[in-house]
C-alpha cells in the first residue's frame, strides 16, 4: 500500500509552466458529453461497488496465497467483457479494453494481496458507511473500483484513444517483493509495450499522487546457537537473548524525518519449546527511506546492531557449546526512483484532482510502481476515494459515503481519460 | 527430561545410619540366582534394545502429537505380556506386571513426548556405537529400557512381590506441563493405588538419583498494540520492540548459582508481516530454581521488567492510535519438594548404584517426580544408562557402548527388583 505521502511544499517552475496545458485537457475531458454520462452511471451504480468490495475483502489473499481472490477477479475482468483476460505465469490477473488503435497502452492496477496471514477473519463489519475488515481499504476497494470505471465507461459508450489494461496483481505487499510487478513489466506478455502506469493503491479522498519510490531494503535475521535444555545448560548463549538485545538496539536507532526513512521489526520467531535454549531466533525487518543515501547509512547500522549484539551475548555467557552467529538475508530489495514532478501523468493527474475541487499532495512512498519507475517508464500511485484507515492493523476501515467516495473516482476517471484520449 | 543434578556433598547422619540395611537388601537381590540370568538375558539381548531405541526415536513425538508413538508402545507392553494393557484418558499408556499379591505397586515410567516440533527430521544417525537423532536419549533410550528389563526378568522367570506398572507417560516437556502425571496421579485408573514411582528419564551412565523436584514457573508473555503499516504508521508504538527490551533486561537479571536458579526465553512469535507494525509479539518463558523462595524473587523481578519495557516503549514512541499492553499468563506451575535422603527409596537407589560400581550423586530437577513428591509420594528420576548428551538441541546424541550401558540397566533393575521383592 501506500500511504501518508510528503507533501512537497514547493513548486518547481517547471512544473507550473507544466500545469496549463494539463489543466485544458483535463477541462476538455470534463466537459465531454459523454464523461456526464459516466459519472451518472457511477452514481446509480454505487450500491454494487459496495458490494463487490465487501465480495472481495471477504476472499482471503494472504500474501503468496492470492490464487482464489484472483480466480474471482478473473471471472469479473471476463464478466465486464475485456479482451485477453488472462493470467500470468505470476498470477496477476488482467484484461484489455480496446481502444481506437492508435494510442499509447495505458495500464491500470490494484493488488490482490493484503498483508493478513491465512487464518485472518475477513468478515466484513459494517456500521453505516464505515466497513470494518483487514485489507478493504488496501487494496480490495481499488480492485471493485477498477471494474466500476469499466462499468461507467461501457455506459456511457466511452471509447478511448488508448488501449487500457486493467490488472489485479500479486506480491506488492510484505514478502510478496513487488513480484506482480516486475513480472508483468520484465517477464510477462505485455513486457516492453506498456507507456503508462497508474497504481491504485488504498483508500483516500482521491488528493494524493505518489510519483516517487521509497527504497526499501528488507531482511531475515537469523541468531544462530547451539541450543539445550533450559535448566541443565543454562548459562549458554542464547539466540533470542541476542536477538532480544538487537532489537533492543535497533529500536533506539534515530532517522531523520526528512527525508522520511523508517524501519520495523515485522514478524519474529523461532525457539521449539518452552524449556528449551533455542538454536535458532529470527526476525523480519523492513528499512525505507525516500533518501537512497539514508536508507544506506540506516542498512549500515542496522548490520552493526546485528553483529555486535551476537557479540554481546558471545562475551555474557558460555560459548562452550559453540558461539551465536547471526544470519543476514536480504529477502526485500525495492527500487527507488521518480516521475517528475514536470512529467505529462504528474501534472494530468494533479489537474484532475483539482478540477475535482481538491488541492493535491504530491509525496514518495513504496508502491507497484516502484518498478515501472524503475525501468524509466511514468508511473504514478493515486488512492481509490473516500476515506479509510488504520490500514495494515486488524480494525482496518473504509467509509463509502457516496459524496466522497465518488469524488475520488471521478478525480482517476478524468485521469485516465485525459491519458487515454477520448474517441 | 532431568538433568545436572546438584552434588549434596554432606551426607546426613540419618543417611548414613539408613545406608546400611538398604546395601544389605541390594546385595540379597544381586545375589539371587535369577539375578544372573536377568543380566545375562540383559546381555544376550542388547542388540534388540538399540533397535527398539531406534524404532521408537523415529516415530515423532512432539509436544501434544504423541499419539502415533503412544500407538507404537502400547502394542510393545501389550506383546511383552502385561496385564491391563491400556491407554487412559490423557494420552498415557500402561501396562501391569503381576507381582504375588502381597506387594507394594510400584510405578516405572518413561515420558513418550519430546520438545521437538512435528516436522522435526528425526531420523537416527549411526556413527559406531553413537546415535544421534533429537529425543533419542531424551527420553526414548529409556521406553526401550524398560522393555528390555521386562523381557529380562520375564526370561529370568522373576517374579516380584510387588505389582510393577510399566508407563510410557505423556506431556513431560514443555508446555505439557506434566500433564500426563497428573492425570495418572490424580484421576486415572490408578489414583491413590500408587506406593512409590520411578521416573527413567534421559541417558547417562545411572549414578545420578534425583530425589528433589525443582520448581518451575512458566508464562507466555504478549505484548499488544495498535499495529500499523511499518512506514505511513512509523513511530507509533511497537510490541516487537517493547518485546526485544524486555528480552534484553530478562536476560541481565543475575540468578544465584547455589540454589540453582534458572530462566529462558523459548519461544517467540507475532507479527504479521514485515512491512507492518506487529499488533502482538508474544514469547514463552521459563524459569526455575531448587529453592521455592528465590523463584519467587525471579518470578517477581520478571514479572516486574515486563512492565517497565511496556512502560518504556510507551514513553518513546506515539501512544496516538493505543498503548502497548503486556499480559502474563501462566502456562506452567511445576511444584518443588522432595523425597527425603534418608527415604528407604533413595537409600536403596543409592545403595543399588554403589553395587554397580558407581558413586551415587543427589540431585533436584524438575521432572515427572514432582507430581507425585508433591502428593507425598516417594519418587525419584534415575537415567537409563549408556552415555548421552545435547538434550533439546538438534544434534542429541547417545552412545550404546555396551558395558555402560549395561551399568545402568543393572543398575536400575537391581533398584526395581530390591524395591519390589523377589518371591
Amino acid at each position: 500500500m501506500r500511504i501518508a505521502p510528503v507533501v512537497t511544499l514547493l513548486l518547481s517552475l517547471a512544473a507550473a509552466a507544466a500545469q496549463a496545458p494539463a489543466d485544458a485537457d483535463v477541462a476538455r475531458v470534463r466537459s465531454h458529453p459523454k464523461f456526464a454520462q459516466a459519472m451518472a452511471a457511477l452514481d446509480a451504480d454505487h450500491d454494487r461497488l459496495v458490494r463487490e468490495i465487501v465480495t472481495l475483502t471477504e476472499i482471503p489473499a494472504p500474501p503468496f496465497g492470492e490464487r482464489a481472490r484472483g480466480d474471482a477477479y478473473l471471472e469479473m475482468l471476463r464478466a465486464h467483457g475485456l479482451a485477453n483476460v488472462e493470467r500470468d505465469a505470476e498470477g496477476n490477473v488482467m484484461g484489455l479494453r480496446r481502444g481506437a488503435g492508435s494510442g499509447p497502452l495505458i495500464a491500470i492496477a490494484a493488488h490482490l494481496d493484503t498483508v493478513f496471514p491465512e487464518g485472518t477473519d475477513v468478515t466484513v463489519k459494517r456500521d453505516g458507511t464505515r466497513l470494518m475488515a483487514p485489507g478493504i481499504g488496501d487494496d480490495t476497494r481499488s480492485l471493485a473500483v477498477l471494474l466500476a470505471m469499466i462499468r461507467a465507461m461501457d455506459a456511457a459508450g466511452i471509447q478511448t484513444t488508448a488501449d487500457i489494461l486493467f490488472v489485479g496483481d500479486v506480491g506488492e505487499e510484505g514478502l510478496g517483493d513487488l513480484r506482480g510487478m516486475k513480472h508483468l513489466f520484465q517477464k510477462g506478455p505485455y513486457t516492453g509495450r506498456i507507456d503508462l502506469f497508474i497504481s491504485m493503491d488504498g483508500a483516500g479522498a482521491g488528493d494524493d499522487i505518489t510519483h516517487g519510490g521509497v527504497g526499501s531494503r528488507r531482511y531475515r535475521v537469523t541468531f544462530k546457537g547451539p541450543g539445550g535444555h533450559s535448566y541443565g545448560a543454562f548459562g549458554l548463549v542464547s539466540p533470542a537473548f541476542a536477538m532480544g538485545l538487537a532489537i533492543a538496539k535497533f529500536s533506539d536507532v534515530i532517522v531523520p524525518r526528512s527525508p522520511k526513512t523508517t524501519f520495523n521489526v515485522g514478524v519474529v520467531g523461532g525457539g521449539t519449546s518452552v524449556n528449551s535454549i533455542p538454536f535458532e531466533s529470527w526476525m523480519e525487518i523492513d528499512m525505507r527511506s525516500e533518501s537512497p543515501v539514508e536508507l544506506q547509512t540506516l542498512e549500515r547500522t542496522f548490520q552493526r546492531l546485528m553483529r555486535e549484539a551476537a557479540e554481546e551475548e558471545n562475551r555474557l555467557r558460555s560459548t562452550a557449546q559453540g558461539r551465536i552467529d547471526v544470519d543476514l538475508k536480504l529477502i526485500g530489495d525495492r527500487p527507488s526512483g521518480e516521475t517528475p514532478r514536470d512529467s505529462r501523468l504528474v501534472q494530468v493527474a494533479a489537474a484532475a484532482v483539482r478540477a475535482s475541487g481538491m488541492q493535491p499532495t504530491f509525496g514518495y512512498s513504496s508502491t507497484d510502481s516502484n518498478i515501472p519507475i524503475s525501468l524509466g517508464i511514468p508511473a504514478i500511485t493515486i488512492d481509490s476515494g473516500g476515506r479509510g484507515g488504520r490500514a495494515h492493523s486488524l480494525d482496518e476501515w473504509i467509509d463509502v459515503e457516496k459524496t466522497a467516495s465518488l469524488r475520488g473516482i471521478e478525480s482517476a476517471l478524468v485521469l485516465l481519460l485525459t491519458l487515454a484520449g477520448v474517441s
